[in-house]
């Protein structure tokens, strides 16, 4: 991984998502332990800087950074200085003077963890790991969604996921599905399943595919029956309603009938297709409740891995120490 | 204490009541060291999810947590992704995905921990910790109440606490005050109290009583003044105003007249009869300002011992380590 | 330092800025460590209590409490028990009562900070800081101006910060810009300064002058561009527009033509005027987007120094232990 931030999956490269995955590995091992914490980050301070709402990312980080022994401080939007005029770059400068090494990004604007890499090069050089900007990317989301496919994988073949490296990717054949429009997980699936050798295909009403996929390397279903059978992983998408998504589609109803994966249309699925959802799952819409309860529905583990994938992530932007050396506890006190 | 959540005072039984206030003894002389804290939960989190504001109950918790080592995550139901659509069970899986050892839950509805409890069982099997459940039960509230009024009839005999054990409860009589109907903490108190073995009267309007009392082993007393001189312990609740408690009575004066420990129905206390209130207090309401100053009066200790009970209580679900060893200072590095 | 509380620049005296200035040189290296911590007040807990929004002064003191190795609790006014009818006493004494050492207090009325020491000191002795009150004080706002104007100057002379002392303040000419009447920073650096030995000018619309100036060591100043030339620090105030601000000035641009460091003006600084800004800036208002980036614009510097500061002030009050011990890594286990 080269570069100081992690602001799309561009930056990782097909060596990079590697490097990602098999750090992860670790992570993983680690977070089995009874004591799931390595001291790689001790005196490290990161901070979650969400200016959108979100539980599950801002949680996952934390729980990276912590599991890491570095220092956590949450700052939001809306309880901030941006209120009494400070500007963004000013507000961000002060929070890195206070001596923050990562800042952890989320904002409703595409491109802003961009800018805030570029302030932040200019002043010291804190890191800038993006959790979600817009409708552009989100690429944590695209690694743990990978990292799960090649977990599940080795483990259907008896092998180690390191084995497997990135070459299980290949000629693999991704179908996404749904709200792909206003969907950074999907820009970032996109191009990390690529990068891995995978073949992509996006499948959504008309309304929710962007403006123009010129330039994607992907290929375009209209037929999602016929094309659900074909899939190796079947990646749905949230119908995003708080970005307006609900005015794309005729009404809900129609939209799961269509495009949903509701129990007549996993009768489809191959009996080794993995299906993902990066949460939160709206079941009854994008997901029928009991296709989400299915053996080859990855949601949780995704969810758990998502943490080591973090702690990967963090630990290659800010590591310098061995990543996986055991915590221990304290020894007898010199004094009091 | 058996099982692996507390839902309610009958999870306990007397042994379990027993076993947790020798545990908060051990506690509260940790809480008097110099560093008052213990490596019992190193590497566990705790995840405190509240649905309903509270400023002691949380901070009360996360205080307990800290002291054991664990590590603490913060979850509130406004900043969740329940405003996207997803369900509670899926919001608690993914956060039992991510770590979470112990869920700390808070929920205006009745049951909410025991349907959160459930979903937990088959899924890896996080503890739940009832926080107040609608006006169903409040455990760790009635444990530190009991543990509050053992601890100090021990101190009046010059004895250890542990010593007295659960006989001091033996016959005493247990003065319960004002809008039980709304309360959880009352109905957890009840059930304490009676399990070791004291005498439990409730005293309040009819219309801040339950609609039934069938098999409540209570009685109801309608004398506050009466009653007040014959108690051993007098429990004071307060007016639940954002439960709309106040419509259940004609005028907080006429409320403060009849059912509030005034200055004047305060003389009519034993001269050894303890006053608990679980607080927030409202002073002028449901107690005068100058008694909550009394001797007796043993709001203050109740805040501290809290901390220790719901120690306990979150070491008996999650610990295997000695409970009380030092937290000893680092030693001299090996590396970095 | 004498006392418990930090409630106003008149609690230290110059010997108690002295102090805090010399122990925050100290800490200055602590932060330029690759492990910025130190275990001074291991086993400590700080309550942040801001019952006013603030991003930066939250932050500080949080980071300096963790850099010290204490524990921090997060109290807002608005989640909070207040809401249930609890006065604010019974609220600050809960906490304490739940093991709090110290209280960082933000508020919008002044005298809040000490009318919360004042109960605190009938109840066990927890410290109050007083974190900005009212148009009162901010005393750890003053210290780290005064912190890092002698910083400067001592690096300019290539001297340690600590051998000019207090000396480089005596006859220093200090402006102070703006909105002085809502000013708590204000008031506390005429304070500090003053009790250094510096001159202290005010220079704002008489709008913004308090109603009386009357025992304040100060000169007042009519013309802005005459007295820049004149001042060795220049000490920009932020118009508070939450505190109404906005209506004693006839319009923004008015104000800023008057009274702003615009580019303009900005050239009557001398060349080693040193130029302040408590922060937040509402750059275009009170200070000139170019302006704050000059080389003696120290803004960012001030934000760095105010978690030392912070730290040496929370360390006079709390602390025992010697305070830049090296945090160490953990040893072997022993167990587990």
């Amino acid at each position: 991984m080269s570069g100081r931030h992690l602001l799309g999956i561009t930056d990782l490269g097909v060596d990079g998502i590697d490097e990602v995955m098999r750090l992860a590995d670790t992570f993983v091992e680690v977070g089995r332990r009874p004591i799931p914490r390595v001291p790689a980050l001790r005196g490290k301070t990161v901070v979650s800087t969400f200016f959108e709402d979100s539980t599950r990312t801002r949680l996952s980080f934390e729980a990276a950074a912590k599991r890491l022994s570095a220092d956590v401080m949450t700052f939001t939007g809306s309880s901030s200085s941006l209120n009494k005029g400070e500007s963004l770059r000013d507000t961000v400068l002060t929070i890195a003077a206070m001596g923050a090494d990562a800042f952890v990004v989320r904002h409703g604007c595409a491109g802003v963890p961009a800018q805030v890499a570029g302030w932040l090069d200019q002043a010291g050089g804190a890191s800038v790991l993006n959790a979600g900007d817009g409708a552009h990317e989100h690429p944590t989301q695209a690694l743990l969604d990978c990292f799960t496919v090649r977990q599940v994988l080795a483990e259907r073949q008896g092998r180690d996921p390191g084995e497997l490296g990135t070459g299980c990717f290949e000629g693999l054949s991704v179908l996404i599905v749904g709200d792909i429009r206003h969907s950074r997980v999907a820009r970032s699936a996109v191009l990390a399943y690529n990068a891995l050798g995978a073949r992509v295909t996006l499948v959504a009403p008309g309304s929710l595919l962007p403006p123009s996929l010129e330039g994607w390397p992907v290929e375009v279903a209209t037929d999602l029956d016929a094309a659900i059978g074909r899939a190796d992983v079947v990646s749905l998408l949230r119908l995003q309603a708080e970005r307006g998504s609900g005015s794309f589609v005729p009404s809900l109803r129609e939209y799961t009938a269509e495009w949903g994966l509701t129990n007549e249309r996993a009768r489809l699925l191959g009996p080794d297709t993995i299906v993902t959802h990066p949460g939160p799952m709206v079941r009854g819409v994008e997901i029928a409740a009991d296709v989400a309860e299915l053996a080859n529905t990855v949601v949780t583990r995704q969810v758990t891995n998502g943490v080591a994938v973090r702690m990967a992530v963090l630990f290659l932007l800010l590591g310098t120490d061995p990543p996986a050396a055991p915590d221990e506890p304290r020894k007898v006190p010199a004094h009091g």
